[in-house]
């Protein structure tokens, strides 16, 4: 169970359903950041009639905060009960980047009635924000940011951000650009109260910043943040001129919304929206259906091997004994050195161009695995019908698993090359492929080897 | 490709390996903090004869940021090159937190001789450190933080942040402590600068403060910080003292190596000590052929099935046409639900006593997957073997479909509640579990409709 920061007579009021004694300014409020997201959880789980009233009971302010951590579903259902008002304040005050998460979330009418509450400033940001494609830097940047000269002491640099520090989002980071905009350094907040006062911002930079492009994916940001351990990244246009800042706590969830992602497609789960409960049975339906229909074809193929092979099989039914412990062993392993690949190639562990070291790793390992699982697959063989059935699911195993364990290996890495996930080719496409190069090998043997 | 943030002097003195140039003290160094991973990329990839003589040449400060940044297998062939005058200066300027990284990650023996090149305190340190359980908060934490009282006023405060702020690893956050240590409020360093300087701290705080315990699991910092923004968290023992803090570079990458874990383990692959390069094939090999061996026999089970139901098979030899596409469409849908389970409770989006809720949902996703696979597998049928065998595989493609897709939702609740990892449930250990039932289903009817 997570903790809860909420004090014991919020919890109650909340529980109780006394919203007068919630609305009290009697209440001394904690830190609004930190019981923000606890505070979303009870609106999210609350039901409807409620969930107004609760939300109208809290301070002004927190109702800001509130709204960044909660789900699209839950915004769109509270901003149909709030007045034009209360929507206007709360899109006035929301950080930018939130607004434009929020923004892009909601379905389009309700957008297009929210921009028509915004101020022009935050009309032309907003518009601005939300025209980066979608899955880009620029959708996550926050304009608020800090930014001093080179020519400025450290005090007046310190007076300034003393000044314009309060509206923005971070500013543990300070950035120096130069007349035109074009930034020149980003320092750490500590640099300043560290050095002498009377020193120039000139002589504590060093000039060396690491940037990203308001164009780039969103998932450059977290190799970047990751490698060079930044908890925020400026983001500036193709000039160098500095747009705006991304700071690690979006990062972070595009992290996990990713890993998400990959999870699924490895699965032949077509990405979902929202989380498991946002998502509704119909859709959860059709992000499933399509790539298991498209399978279902997929393995016509081992199927169509059967048929090919179908007197071989009449011949020796006893062969049948040992088409689910082929098909699924070759599957398996394919799978194994498939997702292998998918997760080191997206964390940057493997390059593209290391295929050939790759590849003559994985022939040793397919080997090695090949013949252990030959071995103990030529007992079992031996075992239900003879030495002449063990030979050939000795010989099947071997073959198949140093095959599926290398195609395992190269899908990624070509998927990758021609620009698709490589996420798709991990699980129940390679178990489709590696199904009927195991039927193939292990009837062609069974033919051979027995003679018929 | 990553940018880089080299001036050219420094990465072409490296390439051309003219170390004498790269030592010069005419070299305008950038900030060692931003440098340091991509040097540590170069002593990775270098020649072992080389690597030394580049590392000799760094700057004195630049190589411990740099050995935060390498992976177990060159800082221990690093530090069998090196002095133990170098050695100990590393050891005695890394942050406590990496430290505590690389003397849990090299060999035991390394380990040792590490230690006695410590001073008594860092080694009274380490040895704490490297006290806590191995995947807990404990071993990511850094004692190096900056506390304040509530009595002082702001400006004693970021005086004493000022002298002490030097040695902490994040003063962006500054912790305010009472006289016995224990922990009364976490304060953004802003609130200091923005604040009047005669005010007292006890005035700016909130006594609101998000910690963890040392003892935790360190996937449980992952979940506090994303819920709660944080970019630092305090550490505290069971009495609410702070002991240290853990910061979100750290646990960054804790999220990602438990994200590669579950991926690998979603193919019944043990988890990994490093990365692709660090482990060895033999290694390899090893954590994957346990699981795989396990499901060879587990998939006994459905070669058991087909021996038991072989007459059936012998007399109706196109029944061994839709083998594949049974078992492959019942593992598919297993592991699709499995997985949406795995990710959905490991990311918090789904708690065990929802399961209620999710078996009704899954029960309506299975049906709708079932009736309309089913009505492609019967197009199929019929086109193959006839109306009988068509309904045959209509009412097996319906009944396997929900069952499997239930299968799937269920282990992973069933392995949670009886503290085993869910994960294991995905993927190939499902995929052998369908492929019985299917097996069991499809032959059942075979023989029932089609009177065996």
């Amino acid at each position: 169970m997570l903790q809860t920061v909420l004090p014991d007579v919020i919890r109650e009021s909340i529980e109780n359903k006394n919203w007068t004694r919630l609305a009290s300014p009697d209440i001394d409020w904690p830190e609004f950041e930190i019981v923000a997201p606890e505070l979303a959880d009870y609106i999210r789980d609350i039901d409807k009639t409620d969930r107004v009233l609760l939300f109208r009971a809290l301070p002004r302010d927190l109702k800001v905060d509130i709204f960044a951590f909660l789900d699209p579903e839950t915004s769109d259902n509270l901003l149909l009960e709030l007045t034009d008002a209360e929507t206007r304040h709360i899109l006035a005050e929301l950080e930018p980047d939130d607004r434009t998460v929020l923004l892009g979330e909601l379905p389009g009418q309700v957008t297009q009635r929210l921009l028509t509450l915004l101020s022009p400033d935050d009309l032309k940001e907003a518009r601005q924000l939300l025209g980066y494609p979608e899955e880009s830097i620029g959708r996550l940047m926050t304009p608020d940011y800090v930014a001093v000269r080179p020519s400025w002491t450290v005090a007046e640099a310190l007076d300034h951000i003393r000044r314009h520090g309060h509206e923005s989002e971070t500013v543990n980071t300070v950035y120096v650009t130069d007349r035109s905009g074009k930034l020149i350094d980003a320092l750490p907040l500590r640099r300043f109260i560290l050095a002498e006062p009377h020193e120039t911002v000139d002589s504590i930079m060093d000039r060396t910043v690491v940037s990203i492009s308001a164009y780039e994916d969103r998932e450059e940001a977290v190799r970047i943040m990751q490698r060079y351990d930044r908890i925020a990244l400026p983001v500036v246009d193709s000039g160098g001129v500095l747009l705006g800042i991304v700071t690690f706590d979006d990062v972070f969830e595009v992290a996990e919304q990713e890993a998400t992602e990959d999870f699924h497609r490895s699965v032949a789960i077509a990405p979902l929206k929202g989380s498991y409960w946002e998502t509704s049975a119909v859709r959860l339906f059709r992000s499933r259906i399509g790539w298991l229909s498209i399978l279902v074809f997929v393995n016509l193929i081992s199927s169509g091997v059967i048929s090919a092979f179908e007197e071989t099989l009449a011949a020796y039914v006893t062969l049948a004994f040992f088409i689910p412990l082929i098909i699924d062993t070759g599957g398996n392993a394919g799978s194994q050195s498939a997702t292998l690949m998918i997760r080191a190639i997206s964390t940057g562990d493997i390059h593209l161009k290391q295929w050939g070291r790759v590849f003559m790793k994985e022939l040793l390992i397919g080997a090695a695995i090949g013949l252990s699982l030959g071995a103990l697959g030529a007992v079992l063989g031996v075992f239900r019908g003879g030495p002449a059935i063990g030979l050939v699911v000795f010989m099947t195993m071997a073959t198949m698993l140093v095959m599926t364990n290398l195609i395992g290996m190269l899908m990624p890495f070509v998927l990758t090359r021609i620009k698709l996930d490589p996420a798709i080719a991990s699980g129940p496409l390679i178990t489709s492929i590696a199904d009927a190069v195991g039927l193939v090998i292990y009837f062609s043997y069974a033919r051979w080897i027995l003679g018929l």
